[in-house]
């Protein structure tokens, strides 16, 4: 891509009422607009970080045989009555609208019922059984506050997923098997160091549930942190897990965390209230075990803005970042073998982001900067000469010299 | 794909309220799930025609540098009230929410007003001209009734695309442009020689707007045809079209269409309404011109499967077809070849729905025909014994024997 082709701009100033670091830096960038409060849409830079988390997302949630669809942002008011939980008392964060004939309809924020009530269609028969659903899908949450920028979003992407299966013994080898696919997920995406399998409250089938929170300044949540043990507990069942896991709260460090994925048990509970049932070997009705999981993909997108940036601005990882390499030609001659260096990485396969304007380099530097991208290449007249082009690192600012031969095996 | 791994099932009959085939058909062979009336949700299978759907257009998108970013779906009623398009009187399809605190929002049923909204903030003078940007948008929009399944959704997906430019000339030159780029759109989807480039009415700056469209007897347009001098005129305008260009109605054919895609040229009505400007080369401020151009993407896949559809199922074209292959085995050898031809083809890049149950062959045959894959290869033990597979073309019916040291190269 060239920058003089990219409409986005970068910006000096964030908007005055975004208090969040991860948005001011992700508007000033150009990755995201600010539509209202959480409420954003996703720019060509924003977009492909985006599909870069999804894919990741999705090449392990495959790998672990579940199948994507996409669900309904339309909701029917009878589904979620089936559970209790259409009721604006229960559910605090609905979005209703109405058809033209006053029919009452919700905003899918969340899509378990949906699910469930789907299944009904597919399963019958334990030799129907298990199987894994999931999807990215735009899910819209009428939140009261929403002052993370896009970690809290009134409209997100989230990855949703969902397992049905005959046995609780078979829901919980899928859910440990999950647990792992999860944490190769927060690998890929750079942050499995600092993510944890953190116990959180249950439900009626099991104690805990299980999140996975990142540490993070920016986060809301707060959990208790035993890094050597590696066990992490959320504030919310602090004194319960202690009990349970005989360990003392003085062992504990506190830590600021963001919720980036959650799973959970919901045992038969759910689908008995709905009615989704299998018929057994033996010919009888069975109730059938689900377990529901999900990853916040603008979230997880934000707490790696968060994570990764400085003074200067972002800092992505290679797995994510829009663009491998930001290109900066200075000069005439160095112009001419930009394009034509342009040309070779991008038929090599290699994402760049080529910065053609007609601007100070200290600009294109600058940019290169705040856009966060891992590696600047610059091309400039008095390399030329020396026959070197200047490969700067984002995040450590080391710069190496690259003699033009060379230039694609150290890229790649 | 393992169907045996495919939740989903070929169904006897759709559901008794679904009138249009090609939501009967695409829910029977599991494409789709009807959610209520014009919502549906895409299934694994539906979802890689949409996606492949998607990448065509992406691609010719890309082609005339056209930028994807994504937009939102939650809408501020100030924005739309700059054109008078927020009233339900004048705009009928908006579906309407509200905030916590009672503030109302919109459901985006279109882009237009936000894009240029958002636009003020990276457009100021000429430099920054001309530019185009498109989103896979799913819409909603409150029809009052929806009886065309996937082509007339209350929820749908669309790209939406939009151009802006410093001149009306500009403009005009890229709305040809987009012309040209849609035609190889419907050429790749295999509706091209359907569909016509169609006068329908304009606005404020030109009398008449083009629409796409694609003849197919589902469809709820009706225009006028003249098939040897390449004229299309919708029924709307047919008085003023046969006027301005010097035809006889007499000589045109009436036909049933569905609108697959339209563009419109807002010349500076919309930009000056809301108030975006830019600065000429001469320093002073000027109107600025925009285009918007859209292609329904379910839409297009709902007439696709109308057209090409037979009393067995779906036929779909081979660019996008969910999978290229579906292989059948048949028998204990059978299966055993049909495993590792499973992982030669999958391996060689080719897509393979491979129906490893242990069914019937008849019913194997009865799915892959109702699913629609152009080709099916049957591998059977006494196939295995003569040496040779069968291959069979789901358009025309026709079987031909291949020795399996062709395999590849007969299907690539």
């Amino acid at each position: 891509m060239r920058v003089s082709k990219l409409f986005t701009k970068t910006l000096r100033d964030a908007p005055a009422d975004e208090v969040a670091k991860n948005a001011q830096l992700l508007i000033r960038a150009g990755f995201v607009y600010k539509e209202m409060a959480g409420v954003y849409a996703y720019l060509p830079l924003g977009i492909r970080v985006v599909e870069k988390i999804k894919q990741i997302v999705r090449e392990e949630m495959n790998a672990i045989d579940s199948n994507e669809l996409i669900m309904t942002g339309l909701q029917r008011r009878e589904v979620w009555e089936k559970t209790g939980r259409w009721s604006d008392e229960t559910v605090d964060v609905w979005f209703k609208t109405k058809l033209q004939d006053d029919t009452e309809l919700g905003l899918g924020w969340s899509h378990e019922e949906p699910i469930v009530e789907m299944m009904k269609q597919y399963v019958k028969s334990y030799k129907d059984l298990p199987v894994s659903l999931y999807q990215f899908q735009t899910k819209m949450r009428n939140e009261l506050r929403a002052k993370s920028g896009i970690m809290r979003g009134r409209e997100f992407v989230m990855k949703d997923m969902y397992s049905f299966h005959a046995t609780s013994e078979d829901l919980a080898a899928y859910y440990d098997k999950t647990i792992e696919a999860y944490k190769r997920v927060y690998d890929r995406l750079g942050i499995g160091e600092d993510t944890y399998v953190t116990f959180a409250s249950g439900g009626a089938f099991t104690k805990f549930s299980h999140e996975f929170q990142t540490v993070c300044d920016a986060g809301e949540d707060v959990i208790y942190l035993h890094r050597d043990k590696n066990i992490a507990i959320n504030e919310e069942v602090i004194d319960d897990a202690v009990r349970e896991l005989g360990i003392s709260r003085d062992e504990l460090e506190q830590v600021k965390t963001a919720e980036t994925g959650n799973i959970f048990n919901f045992g038969s509970q759910k689908t008995d209230e709905m009615g989704l049932y299998y018929t057994g070997e033996d010919g009888k009705q069975q109730s059938l075990f689900i377990g529901s999981y999900g990853i916040g993909i603008t979230r997880a997108m934000g707490v790696i803005a968060e994570k990764f940036s400085d003074d200067k601005g972002l800092v992505w990882p290679e797995a994510v970042a829009p663009y491998a390499v930001y290109l900066v030609s200075i000069g005439t001659k160095g112009s001419e073998e930009a394009d034509r260096v342009y040309e070779e990485l991008t038929n090599a396969g290699i994402e760049v982001l080529y910065d053609d304007r007609n601007e100070r380099p200290g600009t294109k530097f600058a940019d290169a900067e705040l856009m966060g991208i891992p590696k600047r290449l610059t091309i400039s007249d008095r390399g030329i000469e020396s026959g070197e082009y200047e490969l700067t690192v984002r995040s450590t600012g080391e710069t190496k010299l690259v003699a033009p031969a060379d230039l694609i095996d150290v890229l790649r």
